[in-house]
């Protein structure tokens, strides 16, 4: 199945298929798309991602992607640097961007604990998110890691390191989704919903 | 949703998801999986396809990508050379290769006639075809196209530009699958395989 007639259409196919999600034939498929190109747009192509890499600016505050070493986010004015939201990657900065009610300023991880991938607490970066914590005015910290093992774990192990500095830590609740029927939620979603049950008169107040 | 904190980022996402079949979505994860990866490695990756559009090489004589002038198969001699088969791209050769039962060679086109994409005769390697026969002696044509509205015209428009020359041109079979269940194949394919019916002794040649 995967003698392919040319060694440079096979190193493109293996290539492609070292991405996550892309098997061997849609690596072909791709590569064969590439051979339909124009030689300037794939080496536009080709670069974008070399420049990526060797490029890359994470901004020294947040850790987010950016274009200088202070990101547009934390070099806003109007934003509340004393509110930190933790998350994973730039993903989760731009779906809560995205909903418009966010104020503060975020720290970037660059990455969940998990023992199964061999990803410990000092792949991610915590150390940067304590040593950030001590040296500025901090009034509240919002977790808002994925609702999976991996993020309950990595909340926890952030909570403890962060315990005495006597910091108001929360985390973005976990409930019944907008537009989602009861009867089909999860029973631990529900619960959880129940548990965190907010006054009528404050879910008013949006 | 748009607004990328980086314009190295959106630069990556955009050229990720120009790929066929790869939204925004996937093209932001994959540029994630690019920063993570080692920037050896990433150059190794973007070289890898400007390399294969700049060296490629297309086979003299059937036009498949090749590493050499001459493929691997026009330059086997164990290959009966007056038997051409006629396919779209590579994949096909490769998917006949597959089965083992073919000792031929082939004529790559490099497409397929298809007016709802603006891809004439002119775009596909017909006329290469039609010289190729002139020059070459040949016992038989067998077309290998899709079977769909594109690979029937394109069957038909070589038909009739070899027609004078008196070859024997053939298709392959079109038939229910094997492993097909009669009452799920449908009625055009069901039709197709009742009119070309072969006697049953030669079945039992294979």
């Amino acid at each position: 199945m995967d003698e392919y007639p040319s060694k440079l259409l096979q190193e493109a196919i293996e290539q492609f298929s070292s991405l996550p999600g892309i098997g061997r034939r849609t690596a072909l498929r791709l590569a064969l798309f590439i051979l339909k190109q124009e030689p300037s747009k794939v080496k536009q192509f080709g670069n974008a991602f070399i420049k990526l890499r060797n490029e890359v600016i994470y901004c020294n505050t947040c850790y987010n992607i950016s274009d200088t070493d202070h990101c547009s986010i934390c070099a806003h004015p109007g934003r509340n640097k004393e509110i930190i939201c933790v998350v994973e990657d730039v993903r989760d900065v731009m779906a809560i961007e995205n909903t418009g009610q966010y104020k503060g300023v975020y720290h970037v991880l660059g990455g969940i604990i998990s023992p199964m991938e061999g990803i410990g607490p000092d792949d991610v970066r915590i150390k940067e998110l304590v040593e950030r914590v001590k040296n500025e005015k901090t009034s509240e910290i919002i977790m808002a890691l994925s609702t999976t093992m991996e993020g309950d774990t990595t909340n926890y192990f952030i909570f403890k390191k962060l315990k005495e500095l006597n910091l108001k830590i929360t985390t973005i609740a976990r409930g019944v989704a907008v537009g989602d029927e009861l009867e089909y939620t999860d029973e631990q979603t529900l619960g959880r919903s129940l548990m965190n049950r907010v006054l009528y008169v404050n879910t008013l107040a949006n």
